[in-house]
């Protein structure tokens, strides 16, 4: 069918008088090339937060100038703690979309070009006829708003990253890692970092993504580290998560209240799960949900931190799938290295191999029919 | 030739064997309706900026650990103070691509989705098969880490922008203003404003945007308001930008350092005009450029600062056609409502209007021979 669909728009293309040299580069691809987005609505809108109101009434002649040191709040709102999403929808659409959501310090940004400024999740499952959300939280990147003030510190904090991400230790990548050494390909990594533009909360992000899926209906979240436990917890607010796709979930993990395992201590912190009631758990195991973790991962307590966090989220993930299996659900959880993808950072979806990732995601949806 | 292309297009569509709904839609809408925004590559990178360093050497296993209240910076950087670019390069693309730069707290959004949901100039444009290119300048939006602190304070200030944004005065929208009437298009609008998420610096912006078209080579530059001045000076540091289109340009006037006019005072504040070389002038004189203001303007000095305001930078725009003009340069400028162009706040590209606005823009480009 697809193969039939492209020759025809070939056709027309190579029918089409006036052709550029574009049009011949198009028409000299091979038919299953498959690279043209077709695109039948895009756009951005804002979903969930709320309203600040001051006090008083607002007069527009004396306080409607612009006074950076001295503005009067008198009775004026301002609208933040929303999230902002960035939409696509191909034509010949599948049926559920797919809602991606950053982890943290990130934003839509992940899942755009990668680093070495090749097509990341966002086309990718567009050339493969998804409707594409791409989320800003609350107080991230154009959800900038926030209703509560922040200090802005602007830290030098590369390197932390550097390591937490697990690209490497220090300064140094690790061997054999699927990141470009491209000077260029770590400057963009690095620049495609953004602050929280207010305090940290969680509930308004989740509130935000439960209010967006009750805006666009039934689909797909696709979860990225600080969103995983979120991304649960999302689901206990809205029935319209039909599945979970969480790339290295790291914190935020919900277990039933008379369940709740240990605390793992890890270099520099403990990882604590969070309890909910039975009923609200249950709703874990009416949906299929896959896990991923990448590569560098260690089995046993290391003393590089970058690592160490990481070997405690993925313990921690192993009891939840088991708990949540055990209590009926569909977890599956898969540890990259270990069906011989090898090299994969914090971010498997923009590393050198995010294709295979991709192809590997994409056939998870297949075998629970989410296409 | 263009009714042609979707008449073939429209047999692929009608041919395509298991059409479902959605393509039962496409096919029974006009051939002529232009429905479809076909992309060969969309992506998003970061562009200017610099790098931070703080001294010593970063040791991984003893501050490789995130703590939000206590992180050694030692031997970290911090990349920061880029733009962060979305582009879209449709099939078929013309030869010139257009970068949209936004106003004061806006972000990329500006050119996206209307606030009451329509399409904004980003797909219009694409359409119309030009690449299109929209930034977050450096310290918004995607383009928040800033080298600089900012403390964020979150004041209510909607009811400042709704009159310096010209939509109304106080809480009451102007008579027959191009804006919907919908509750939710007003909350869409407050909610795509954004923070700086660092101080503001016209500088940094205008070597990000110069940096920008140095990567990309020739185009066309749409400024918005605070983006508008701005533009000016870019132009001065490359000679890729090979016309512009400004919106409702407001302050950051460039004039020869000999003939730099008074200041306009205004209700508020006065607008004070740039002066630079006569040499380094003298490149405004070689690209057409285009200047459009929307309504409720006055043409003499009024009460209401969210107008009095756009009085003096009218004023300031029509000196400024005159001495770029006088130089042998080819600036139009056009005031909206004198062109029988009502109710346009400034925000024309996002007005109910907007496909008006776009097609007067377009006109302009065909006739400049920009096409």
């Amino acid at each position: 069918m697809i193969k039939l669909k492209y020759t025809l728009v070939l056709t027309s293309i190579l029918l089409c008088i006036g052709c550029n040299e574009q049009n011949k580069q198009i028409a000299d691809t091979p038919v299953e090339s498959n690279d043209i987005i077709s695109i039948q609505k895009q756009g951005t809108f804002a979903v969930g937060g709320s309203v600040k109101q001051s006090p008083g009434s607002f007069d527009p002649i004396a306080h409607g100038a612009f006074n950076p040191t001295n503005q009067s709040t008198e009775g004026q709102t301002l609208h933040g703690d929303h999230a902002s999403v960035f939409y696509q929808i191909p034509t010949e659409p599948r049926k559920l979309p797919l809602v991606f959501w950053h982890g943290y310090g990130q934003s839509m940004r992940t899942w755009q070009s990668t680093p070495d400024g090749r097509e990341g999740f966002q086309s990718i499952f567009l050339k493969k006829r998804y409707p594409v959300y791409l989320l800003d939280q609350p107080r991230r990147g154009l959800a900038g708003q926030s209703l509560e003030p922040k200090t802005l510190e602007a830290k030098t904090e590369d390197q932390l990253w550097f390591g937490i991400f697990r690209m490497g230790e220090g300064k140094r990548f690790y061997p054999n890692v699927q990141f470009s050494k491209d000077p260029e390909a770590l400057n963009q990594f690095f620049r495609s970092s953004t602050p929280d533009t207010g305090p940290l909360n969680i509930n308004l992000n989740i509130e935000a993504v439960s209010q967006l899926f009750g805006k666009i209906g039934d689909g797909i979240l696709v979860t990225h580290s600080h969103s995983g436990g979120q991304g649960w917890s999302a689901a206990l607010k809205t029935n319209r998560i039909k599945a979970i796709v969480a790339y290295e979930p790291g914190s935020n993990f919900v277990f039933p209240e008379d369940n709740i395992p240990e605390p793992i201590s890890y270099v520099g912190g403990t990882l604590r799960a969070k309890g909910v009631s039975m009923e609200e758990f249950q709703k874990l195991t009416k949906i299929p949900i896959v896990i991923y973790y990448g590569d560098y991962i260690p089995e046993t307590e290391v003393e590089n931190p970058g690592q160490d966090q990481w070997r405690a989220a993925l313990s921690m993930a192993r009891k939840w799938k088991k708990t949540v299996n055990d209590a009926g659900g569909d977890v599956t959880l898969v540890v990259l290295p270990e069906i011989g993808i090898k090299g994969n950072t914090h971010f498997p979806m923009s590393d050198l191999n995010n294709q295979e990732i991709a192809d590997v995601m994409y056939n998870w949806l297949e075998e629970k029919k989410l296409n």
